[in-house]
């Protein structure tokens, strides 16, 4: 494969390669690259804005990671974060740093992958900051969305009652890192010819390598007229969060096992790596799938939308927070789990 | 001084330790830190967004940036992009990566600076991400602002004729960092009495060390009634940033050395090192004063703004890029300068 030093083209050279096609396609988006700020119209709409940052080694490992992949998902997990709010995301900033390890070709499939999520989720690229690093690979973006202001879905609003919903399935993302991980081990020292073996386990791979948000549930719910009380998304895993909505809201929670939806190859593999399937879906992070809380009226209209679970319900506060086991048995949920940081 | 391991806090400990008393002060700020995304409220103006990386070792060397100096820099040169735009800076969102040689008191004097800067300029923290890093610090700080639509101030709107205006003095910025690189080389191996000469040079550490935004003009330019063709902030030096409006522009220029302004201490420091102090202030950066273009007919009024200096003119754009030295001598300008990148 070619490779162009980035050297060649300097820093205003490497923005102006990155951006120049660059369209706008928002309303909202009244200037993007090339001032010394984006200029963004929000009239009578809430501004919702998100941060993530993203570095080599901590977040992610190139050697079984695709650059492509890697902006695709650095930019949809920040996608998920406003559609957590109940909000639309519009425009991204991204800010790189980049080692001299990596080449303009490098840096062409990494933006390559971030505008197919910009077109897949219709945000626009309006700003963002090229600078060279002394080591690694960093990433931040900053995501821009809109919502109606009363329209927007915090932690804090969940009550006594209410439903508690997750979307889709978890510990998927988790097991699929377990399985790059492994199969980076085995590689090691293997020869050349030796290929992984993913086989039966694409799922899982595409949880890690290329998550989607839910922009369908956050569409399907206005659809139903369903507003959440309290709604954040699974980044650090399922436990971790439902606590976070349970502190803000000051309330308790009552979980059932027996209801937390998981996929066929997250069990299998969990099966294969002799690891208790439910504390992987429990703690594994990074599923980007929905949690959220709706009043107990809404059951009959919750449960018509497709890829939306029941998992349980929230309490009183002085009830605690209860994950009740296939047995039977009752433990208090605990965030175990999950942290890059 | 005690070390607090950031272990000891966990992430969400040290996002709860560094966040907890932070209070939002704008009407558009509606919720801040502690949800996936902070709420503004931009009704009836334009919403700016700016973004700048930071990253240990290529934009600060910690053995001579102090933590809460850097942590204000970090801040003020995201307000200067939006007082660029001819904007007011409202709301940040900090990210950073933190590797394990930095403590609790570390981060603690780092944000200690990003607060006074916002206490400074009047701009809430409203979000951030904080993750472990692999080696160094990694800054990344987006900064929104307002304007209203008519007042916004790009850099392509320079005409014939107009003046060209410079606030401040500039190759300050870039003195203070051969000042400080110096007494680094000179400290090297010394014995630990020895300690740094900055006697006489004060104003250029400030520059490097702490830089303001020139928020002062931005008012006095409202206040006269003047609104700027074109406008950026200089942070990669005047003969970059004068390219960028005459491109964006489509216009040429005519500067004159001898107008460019330049601080006592600046010429001193140029004249110890044996270097030309005209090339430091043209090509120098980070002195985040403010370049613009007004109309001729703006001449009475600007010249009465205490702190810009009217430094040449925009041509056509046939005539080209001209540097006119004090020997009546005309070069081309080019931009020759300061990259981190």
């Amino acid at each position: 494969m070619q490779r162009t030093e980035i050297a060649t083209l300097g820093e205003f050279g490497l923005i102006k390669h990155l951006t120049e096609d660059i369209k706008l396609h928002h309303s909202s988006s009244k200037y993007g690259v090339g001032d010394d700020a984006a200029v963004l119209s929000y009239d009578n709409k809430m501004t919702l804005v998100t941060t993530d940052m993203l570095l080599e080694g901590i977040h992610f490992d190139l050697t079984y990671f695709p650059l492509k992949h890697l902006g695709y998902k650095a930019a949809v997990v920040n996608f998920s974060d406003i559609y957590a709010m109940n909000g639309c995301p519009k425009q991204i900033t991204v800010s790189l740093g980049i080692s001299k390890r990596f080449s303009v070709e490098d840096i062409d499939a990494l933006y390559a992958g971030i505008r197919l999520a910009c077109e897949h989720y219709n945000v626009d690229i309006v700003g963002g900051d090229t600078c060279s690093s002394m080591t690694g690979l960093t990433i931040s973006i900053t995501c821009i969305g809109e919502a109606e202001a009363g329209n927007i879905v915090y932690r804090n609003g969940a009550k006594e009652n209410d439903l508690v919903c997750v979307t889709g399935d978890l510990g998927g993302a988790y097991m699929g890192l377990q399985l790059l991980e492994r199969e980076k081990s085995v590689l090691k020292g293997a020869g050349e010819d030796t290929q992984p073996n993913f086989e039966g386990k694409e799922y899982l791979l595409e949880r890690q390598l290329k998550p989607e948000a839910r922009r369908d549930i956050i569409q399907q719910l206005a659809e139903a007229d369903i507003k959440p009380t309290a709604m954040m998304d699974i980044s650090d895993g399922l436990s971790s969060e439902m606590l976070h909505i349970c502190k803000q809201s000051k309330v308790g929670c009552r979980l059932y096992e027996e209801h937390i939806p998981i996929d066929y190859q997250t069990a299998v593999m969990a099966e294969e790596l002799n690891m208790n399937v439910s504390t992987c879906a429990l703690n594994g992070g990074e599923d980007y799938e929905l949690l959220f809380t709706v009043p107990i009226g809404d059951h009959d209209k919750i449960i018509k939308i497709e890829g939306v679970k029941l998992i349980g319900s929230i309490t009183a506060p002085e009830l605690g927070y209860a994950l009740i086991a296939r047995d039977g048995n009752e433990f208090e949920l605990k965030a175990q789990g999950w942290q890059h940081c």
